[in-house]
Formats: C-alpha cells, structure tokens, sequence
C-alpha cells in the first residue's frame, strides 16, 4: 500500500470523502458549535511518530470521526456567529476539488494561460456584479487574503510615492500610513511588514456615535506631517469594520487623499460582497471619485471557501514595479511579448494554485440573483435579530446594523461598568461552552458588546430565533463569573 | 436553480467531478502538456458578462472540457520536465477536499483547535522522516510557499537584527541580506517587501564550478558592511538551487553565521524532502551546528498538492514579536492562557485553511517508505537520463544531478557561443510546441542550458525514455531559428 493511488483507488475513496462530506452537511447541527476540547487533547489523540509503512485511506477516515473531528470549530454550523462568516458552498467545494485534481501552478501565464484568464474574467464578472468602477476591470486578480491585499497595495503606493525608490533603496525616509482606531489589525501588521513600522501608522479620529474616520483630521493630519518631512503613502479607507461594520465616508476620504496626492486603499473585506444588491450599493458612494485600489472577500459572504480575496488596483503599474523580477529560468515568449498578464508579480508568493475555478462555480451555480438573495437573507435575519433585542428592555443594541452583523449587550442593572463587561465576557463564555452557538466580543468607547456575525449559508429563520432565546435565558440567570 | 446545492446535489455532482478527475488522470496522456492556446483565447471563449440566473453543475463540467481545458497546461503529465514538479497525488486531493468541506478557517487555536494540533504534529512528523535538528521540533508551520516562508524568515531576523525596533520604528538603517547568484529570486523580492531594497542585498561569490556559495566571501562581506555602518540581517543558503540544484556548503556558511551572529535561513524548498531517504541525509550537513530556519516543500516533489510549504525556526519569539497583533475581537481565553499556538502569527495573512489534513493524508497513504520510494524513483530516472546523455558526443551535460533535475545543451558543432545558445532556445521552443513534452531552461556562466526535471508521480521510465529520443531526434533536425 505504499505506491501511488491509481485512478480506480481515486474513484472508489473520492466518493467515500463525498458522501462523508454530504453526510457531515446533513448532520452539522448535531456537533457543538465549538469544538470543547482542551489545549493538547488533539496533539496527544495523533501517534508521535509517522508510519513506515502506507495504508488504506479507510484508516485516514476513521482517524477522522475519532481523532480530529472532536476537536473541529464547525465554520459551516448554523449557530456559528462569531467573527464574520466564512461561507463553504456546493459549487465552492467542487471548483477547488476541480483545482486540486488538475494540480495547476499558474505563477506565469504561460505555467496556466487558462488558470490566468478565467481569473481575469470572473474577477472581471464579480466587478460588474458589484457595479464597481470601469478602471477597475481588467485589473482584478485573487489574493489569499485581506490582509495580504492591504500589503501589496502598501508596497504599490510606497512604490508610486517615493518613484520606485522602496524596492531599489529600500526604507530610507520616515514614511506614514493612514488608518482608524476601527481599522482591521492587518494594516498595522502590512505597515510593519513592509519596514514603515508600528510608529509610522497615524490613527486618524472617528466619529464616536458612528465610529467613521473623520476627513477632517485625516486633513490635518496628512498637513503635519507632510510639514513634517514624512512621506505619506497610504490611506485605508473601511466599508464594514471588523468590530462593528462601521463605514467610513470614502467619497470625502477620497477627496482628501486626491489633494495631497496619496494612495487610497479601500478595504471592504467583509461587507463590499452586499453590493450585489442594487439596494446595498451605497457602500459604492466614492469609489468613483478617487480609489486607487479595493478589496473584497467573496470567502467570507459570498459563498467561495476560504482562500479567495478579491483585489483591483486603478492602475496596476506601481504593483508590478514593487513586486516584478524575472531571473532566467522564468523568461519565456509569452511574457516578453508583454501580451499576458502573470499573476505571480501582483501577489506576494511566487506559486498560486487555480483559485479562479471556485468563484466562477459559485457565479455560475448561483447566478447573480442567487447571490442577491444570499445576502438579502442574511440582512434579513440581522434586522430581525435587531428588531428583538431593540425591543427588548433588558438588552442595548448598537443601531448600526446594515450588514449581517448585530452588536449588543445586556444592561445588568446594579453592576457598574466594569462588572458589567465581566458578566458579558463571562456570559459569552458560557453560551460559547453549551455549543449550542458561538459568539464574539469587541469594544466600543472601552465597552465589551458581543458580536452575532449572520451569514452561514446554513442559518435560517429558526437558528437566529434559537440563539436569541439561548442568549435570553442565559442572561435571565444574571450575572456570574 | 439559485438555492444553496443541497447534500443530496453535491453527493451526485461531487461524484462527477471525482469521476471527472480519475478519468482525467487515466487519460493524462492524450493531452499536449503545454498549453497551445494564444493569449486572449480562453478569455474569448468565456462570456463577458455574468450569468444572472443560476444553472446545473453539468453546464460548469461541459465548459470545463470545451473552454478550460485547451488553455491549461498540464503539471501532471507524465512529459512535464519544466521549472520543478508540482506533484499532486490522490490523497493529498481527498485531503484538500476534506479541509473545503469543513470549511474551518484556523487563524486562532480557539477557531480551529484540530487544524493547529494536527498542523503541529505533521511538521513534527515531516522533521523526524527528514531527519532535521531536535530543535526544529513542535517549530514547524505550514506556509503557502518558498517565497512566504523566507519572508517571514527575514522579518523574524530583522526583529532579532533590531531587538524588535523594526516593528516598532520601520527600517530606520541600512540592512543587509546575503544571498548568492543562484539563490531564489523571491530572496530579493522578500527583501523588497520587508523595506530592506534590492539595494540592500549583497551577492556572495559562487565557486564557477559548483555553483555553490564562497563561505570566505561571505565572511569578507559581512565584516566589510558591519564596518560601513550596515546591519546585517540574514544570510541565505540554499540546498539544491532553482537554477541547477547546486548545493551551498551549509556547515561552513553556518560557522561565518554565528560568528557574526546572523541569522541563516536554509532555503531547501525543492530538494530538501529528497532527506526521507537516508542515502540523501548528506543534505542536511551543517543544519546540526548554525541554522536559524529551514523551509522545504512538500508541495513540489513530495506528492502533496500546492500549496503545502514547511517552514520550521530554531526559535518562535522572535517570528511572533515581529508579526503578532492582538486586537480587541480576536482575543480569547486560550490565546490568554499561552498554552496554544495561534498560527496567524507566523505567517504574512491572518486567516488560513486546514492544509496540515493533505500532509497527513500524504503520509499516512505512503508511509515512510512509500514517499523514499517516490524520491529513489525520480532520482534514479534523472540518473539514467544524465548517463544517455553523458554518452551522446552531441551533447554537453553538467555533471551535479543528484535530485531529479538534468541540464544539458546539444553541442552545436560550427556554432559561435551566442548562435548556439539561440539554436538551444529553439529546439526548446519547437519541443514544447510539439505537446510531447515540457522544458525550461536556465542559464550557467552566461550560456544557455536546458533543465529536465524529472518527478512527476505519473513519470517512468519510458516517458523519460520517449523524452530523450524526441530531443534527440529533433536536435538531428539541426539549428534552426
């Protein structure tokens, strides 16, 4: 059992891994949300040493059921609302079984020409459904991540900002980067990446009732520290904050950075998939004007498993400036001809599998009004959540709430705010261990709210009204830690 | 037909697609291994618009035959010799299968506690079947690449370099980072990415004959740049060259290492798995005294689907100082207690898959003794190709192919060095065209060479056989351009 599986083996346990798929769809509800196991039970369930000799995939499965699953976080659970979703798909599943079976590595056009032109087209496909600007078409590719597309906008503003000077001398001024106190952490991790430094980002004001980013100081701060003698080189803008779905004014933003002649990075990881509706196409307000570049996760809303991000530069020059070198054994014709786009100098990595085939299976498997209505129920159940907890005396809700995120917290009458954050912590805790759903926290002006992220594909009408009582009760118990 | 696939639909579509995959396998060779599209073919084929109503799997397979496959170049044929093997296997497939169905995201232990242990426990069991360094124990992580791999690499040295002031401040000073002729190309975008600049990397002498790295030179340059004022950051060895699997003297250039106190990062991302044969262990000379980090991937010639790249540290804290951020809604108790691993903080994104199940499907389906035979299987192949060679008087090998890679060139007899080196890139370029195979080519002391890489899971003895006749053959046709 030590040779290649032949095809007939392939056939025979790719079926089984299907229909042990199916069956684990069907029956999701029947695990706990999260998994309960302690640090280092999984670790101590696996042999310490690697066989010497190969078996039967049978074992693979077994070990499965017994060893792994017992220590699984079920992402795909209809009580999973914590963090933001990251929906799995049919389509999804089947598009990245199709890139695992051809085996593709298309870092050159020529390594995958279809691999890069389907990319090309369904990223072109998400823009139109999206309705985002024309600039943007054509300049689309897949990223793994958020956090990996805010970095490589970072090094194609640098390299616009300083004329190329980053990638030949490296760091050699004090450059600055624009960010809110409710932007996500990888901004701050990309600033430090790309040798700008923690101390380098500048968290400009927000709103406090709304916790947008204020043009205003974004102004003032850009003034200083041009004054300064630093060099700014980016501003991110968020449609949908990670703690609360805030947005900020990205047309006034956009303003601000066209006037003093800097790079605006939209980042819309979470909530920019909801413009697929015509009625959520507000989030769009100021792309138009001035954005340099944009993106937006169809892994976590949209039905595409993990990993696919979606980034469009307006100009995708400065990026393949940052990150293009050609040694010798990567030339070929169809890269000099400069008729082809390669993908390997718009990521950071060199290798990218074909990630394209899982986002054009869910497009074509949904369709766009499939999509729409994907978003449409999870705004649904959102408001209706939102709508229960408002009326609801012993609960406060943050009114914002456009998105599939609701933010909350009991009131715990008596307890000053310090005990009354514990009692939230401490109740999240608990429903969290029931396994019966699964919730997060943030803070707000130093408060904890929790967080009920909707959206899993899996998530009806009953799960959120299940949740709500399970909070409810769990609260009626009063306040315990 | 734009509802979520239901468990009943993806059991019968999912047993297509496995069926489609085990036909595609079975039929591998009736395809031209590389691509005979023109650029703008595939992309032309596919509508421009998005579907706005959803449709049946079966219209996405009919389209995958029709559209897709013409533009795809095939990784997996038996006839692929170019760049380096991207094996895929069947059960690293079911493995990868198996993480899109859970659609688990593991950023945190607590989001994933499986995906991190198991993760944890197959790095584990990768160092003890390569026989690396005790101290690399329970340090591995899986990485989407070689290139992320060193780049994380290189901003954990720039931490240490620094004592964390480059997180904090940014790249304040002049760093530099040593690598030789033949290393990696992605060693100087890395060190692009991190702010340290093309300029910032110094190039150490290869001996002309070996290609391998002049440890003297080395020493000479770090003293020289330590004495202008320059922090040096990070050497890289590599073992087993993209260009011609040359072999960097490990041992020697670990001693200038630690007399300087640099940080060396080992680069053995293809040939460095060949050390599951212990006749190979030669591989892992010098690793014992002086290396910081080791990568080595799976991903190209041990049978598991890109993307699968091992990164392993001799110590975590400074990899987790230059990239862990905590805010407010990812804390949670376990990350609390330190007794987990969060893997987010060892890697460029915050999010990632389930990767570590198709190692262990790998494995486990293997065993030790299966994935030796693999390696002896491709090493023994490119043995017996570089022997028909060597006794062709047209030809010209280079005489180190210790792994599965074999360069050579025809001879050319009445040509100029530079008509010769045309007439070699020819000859590639009409077999190529031929469908029958796939090369790429490299270039040593300024002459052109042509790389056959031999590894392939698919590839015996009479494909390789078949590939030397075809060259043969088509090099008797003469120059011709």
């Amino acid at each position: 059992m030590s040779g290649h599986m032949t095809p007939e083996e392939f056939r025979r346990y790719g079926k089984q891994v299907i229909d042990w798929i199916a069956d684990y769809q069907q029956g999701i509800e029947s695990y706990p949300v999260q998994a309960r196991v302690r640090p280092g039970e999984v670790l101590a369930g696996l042999p310490e040493h690697p066989p010497e000799r190969g078996e039967g995939f049978e074992g693979i499965l077994a070990d499965l059921d017994r060893v792994i699953m017992p220590g699984v976080t079920h992402w795909q659970h209809p009580g999973f609302f914590a963090y933001f979703p990251a929906n799995a798909s049919g389509p999804a599943i089947l598009g990245d079984l199709l890139s695992a079976g051809l085996g593709v590595q298309g870092m050159l056009w020529a390594t995958g020409p279809a691999c890069t032109e389907l990319e090309t087209r369904v990223a072109d496909w998400l823009a139109e459904l999206l309705d985002l600007p024309g600039r943007f078409r054509g300049n689309g590719v897949i990223q793994d991540s958020a956090s990996s597309a805010c970095l490589v906008a970072i090094l194609a503003a640098l390299h616009r900002a300083g004329g190329g000077e980053a990638a030949r001398e490296g760091i050699t001024r004090r450059h600055t980067l624009y960010i809110s106190s409710q932007t996500h952490s990888s901004l701050e991790k990309a600033a430090r990446i790309a040798g700008i430094g923690s101390a380098g980002v500048r968290v400009v004001d927000v709103d406090p009732r709304t916790l947008a980013m204020d043009p205003a100081h974004l102004d003032a701060l850009l003034s200083e520290d041009r004054a300064a003698g630093m060099l700014p080189v980016m501003v991110c803008a968020t449609v949908g904050t990670t703690s609360t779905t805030a947005v900020d004014p990205v047309a006034a933003i956009g303003e601000v950075c066209r006037r003093h002649g800097v790079w605006l990075h939209v980042d819309a990881a979470y909530a920019g998939v909801a413009a697929v509706c015509p009625e959520m196409r507000w989030i769009n307000d100021g792309l138009d004007g001035h954005a340099d570049s944009y993106a937006t996760d169809p892994h976590k809303w949209l039905l595409t498993n993990f990993d696919c991000s979606l980034l469009w530069t307006a100009d995708r020059a400065p990026m393949i400036g940052a990150l293009s070198i050609l040694p010798e054994y990567l030339r070929n014709q169809a890269t000099s001809s400069g008729e082809v786009i390669d993908y390997r100098d718009w990521q950071i990595p060199l290798g990218r599998r074909f990630r394209a085939l899982k986002l054009w299976s869910v497009i074509r498997w949904y369709g766009a009004e499939g999509l729409r209505e994907h978003i449409r129920t999870g705004v649904r159940l959102a408001r209706d959540l939102a709508s229960w907890i408002g009326a609801d005396p012993g609960f406060e809700l943050l009114d914002h709430h456009p998105f599939g995120l609701v933010c909350f917290r009991p009131r715990w009458e008596g307890l000053d705010d310090g005990e009354a954050d514990e009692a939230t912590l401490r109740l999240m805790e608990r429903l969290n261990a029931s396994g019966d759903l699964y919730l997060t926290h943030t803070k707000v002006g130093g408060r904890v709210l929790l967080r009920m992220a909707i959206g899993a594909p899996a998530t009806g009408d009953r799960h959120v009204r299940a949740a709500w009582d399970r909070i409810r009760e769990e609260t009626d118990k009063g306040p315990a830690w």
